[in-house]
């Protein structure tokens, strides 16, 4: 048994924006602000608060290792690709899976669950 | 090269019910035991085999660190976070995504993947 | 902070085929080579690229910890099985979970995503 602690960020009663333990943070699935209508602001608000994220838990986008992307449309993924790879620095992209899936609510048009080194 | 090694939990000749590395916690997708037939019996028969996974592997279910929970209907999500939330220990809420995804049988409502620490 | 660094496998300026860190190994969703057609071979193809993927990092197939299936016609579920159950060591199946999803390009009929250790 490790004596290793989990750290919460944003910790709520559903669930945690993230955990930290054995320097790796683990993400929730990410949505949009509510206020990002179209894919693109949709995708790029998803990312921002992936950045936010790491920078509170002293990591950022260079340090992700595994990310599943979850499109409701999967006819997105050329699209979605030019704003990831506009994202990602090169030498740094993590491992990744894209499939389709529909979420939680029919207004959001990505979901991004990611886990990262810290 | 790490001198680790992966402990086995239920292991079988297609899959460990949960494999132990690092002392980390990783799940196979966990599905109700048969004669849970509605939502909320499967449900509760998911969540009572993650638990008794984690204690027998000296862990619990405020150790949980990612969560990926799969409906095939995501229509069942208000109802799959009111049964969730009363399970979850306020605080220890790990991170988690919801996406809909056809399971393995029809009869199955929901399958929930999850890594903790331990 | 840890000082521990990443590893790239295979790195683009998308997404790297694995990346390492903490000694395990976190992969892409690994999809086959294009000259597998039918579903038999494309997933000898992935369960190939998964093997050769860890052989060049230090690891192999026993040491998977976490799998997911990703079909995107679950009735492939079955047959699906038979080969992945040939290609298991007995005794040294990770944790799995299969789902059903559309993938990037719909002439994929199998996608693989892993963690394994190093």
């Amino acid at each position: 048994m490790s004596t290793n602690t989990i750290q919460y960020y944003m910790p709520g009663n559903r669930l945690a924006r993230a955990t930290v333990y054995n320097n790796t943070i683990y993400l929730s699935g990410i949505i949009a602000d509510a206020d990002a209508i179209d894919f693109k602001s949709q995708m790029e608000s998803v990312l921002k608060k992936i950045e936010n994220t790491l920078a509170d838990l002293g990591s950022n986008k260079n340090k992700l290792l595994q990310v599943t992307i979850y499109l409701p449309d999967i006819n997105q993924f050329d699209y979605m690709n030019v704003i990831w790879d506009k994202w990602i620095t090169p030498g740094y992209a993590p491992a990744r899976a894209t499939v389709e899936a529909k979420l939680a609510h029919p207004q959001y048009l990505i979901e991004i669950m990611a886990t990262a080194a810290c």
